[in-house]
């Protein structure tokens, strides 16, 4: 059995935890946010640009008056989330096949569909992915002037980032994000241990 | 944590054969058809009887003519549904409460909710659950008459149990059945190994 695993979450849902302990006690590789690092090496733009982009589904912005004809594909925009978009899927396609290793988000499953990745999903309770922001403390619970979020904010804070993730993901595999047939486990972080779910997991590979 | 576990499943998509080997593996007790042996014996109703109310809804016969005034509730159909469910009811709760188990379908997640139950839903693709119908054999594959159903068939008879799970589901929890958040963990079985499933499961509660 290969041991590629990937990881779909919903924001605040310890998705990003629960894989970074299971690369750990598999001892394989683990890449999520060395991801974009790689990508805006290779492609020259900002790491906060690549990772904007890639947090979003491309937006194909037409003029609403053109004085000229014009071609929507050499919008830069445009041009440049595709870039980033080819620049991510040949990256993880090299990295999957370089060694076993866990990867959050960025439509992994999808991409390595062929080499048949196991596809987790992780989700939780609104009222737990609140409380998983706050305890995780970075941004997630703060406002761009640093005040703390209140619950209503954070709340649509994260359906916002979900929005996002559902879009982008159906952009570029035409499959519904977090539908329970596109992956192989999904799991319910509100209740659980993470430590013992990795452990769990794990032992599908042993 | 105690060891409740609720398993939800799609029919063929071996959510029995999980049940049991994780009650083997966890030296718990597993209950299913079971319950219906012990309905029908405290109902004095015939097990296919009893068998065939779980598996729909309840529906509320009203007569479109009526000479005289009538009450539904006193409707035999619908008495005898109630009876059966309360008696599931009371049945089931009382299990849980005697000893740690392993309990397949009946809203057992819904009604044992309290108890928190660890509650599983068990789904697979539809080649998968066709396949699974045929080699497990029973009269899941075959006609009335005893010849074996087409692809078509089987799909068909499929969707109408899946239709009918979900329908008595919603109706006594008010809740949408294989919704993940009512779910702790939900396996595709499509492409799993059952036993190392359970075990992987088991693991969550050492």
């Amino acid at each position: 059995m290969n041991r590629i695993i990937t990881i779909g979450r919903e924001f605040g849902s310890g998705g990003r935890e629960l894989g970074h302990r299971l690369a750990e006690m598999m001892k394989v590789a683990y890449y999520d946010r060395e991801i974009v690092s790689e990508i805006a090496k290779r492609t020259s733009l900002s790491e906060a640009y690549v990772q904007q982009i890639v947090e979003r589904r491309p937006v194909v912005a037409f003029p609403i008056h053109v004085g000229r004809s014009f071609y929507p594909m050499l919008n830069p925009m445009w041009d440049q989330g595709q870039t980033v978009y080819q620049e991510q899927h040949r990256l993880i396609r090299e990295m999957a096949q370089k060694s076993d290793c866990v990867i959050v988000g960025r439509c992994a499953d999808y991409i390595l569909r062929e080499l048949k990745p196991f596809r987790i999903f992780v989700y939780a309770d609104m009222d737990s992915r609140i409380a998983r922001c706050r305890e995780r403390g970075e941004d997630a619970g703060h406002l761009d002037n640093g005040e703390t979020m209140t619950d209503k904010e954070l709340k649509r804070r994260i359906t916002e980032v979900d929005r996002n993730r559902a879009k982008y993901y159906e952009f570029y595999t035409g499959q519904t994000w977090g539908e329970r047939l596109n992956y192989d486990l999904c799991l319910n972080t509100s209740a659980a241990d993470l430590a013992k779910s990795a452990s769990a997991i794990a032992r599908l590979f042993e």
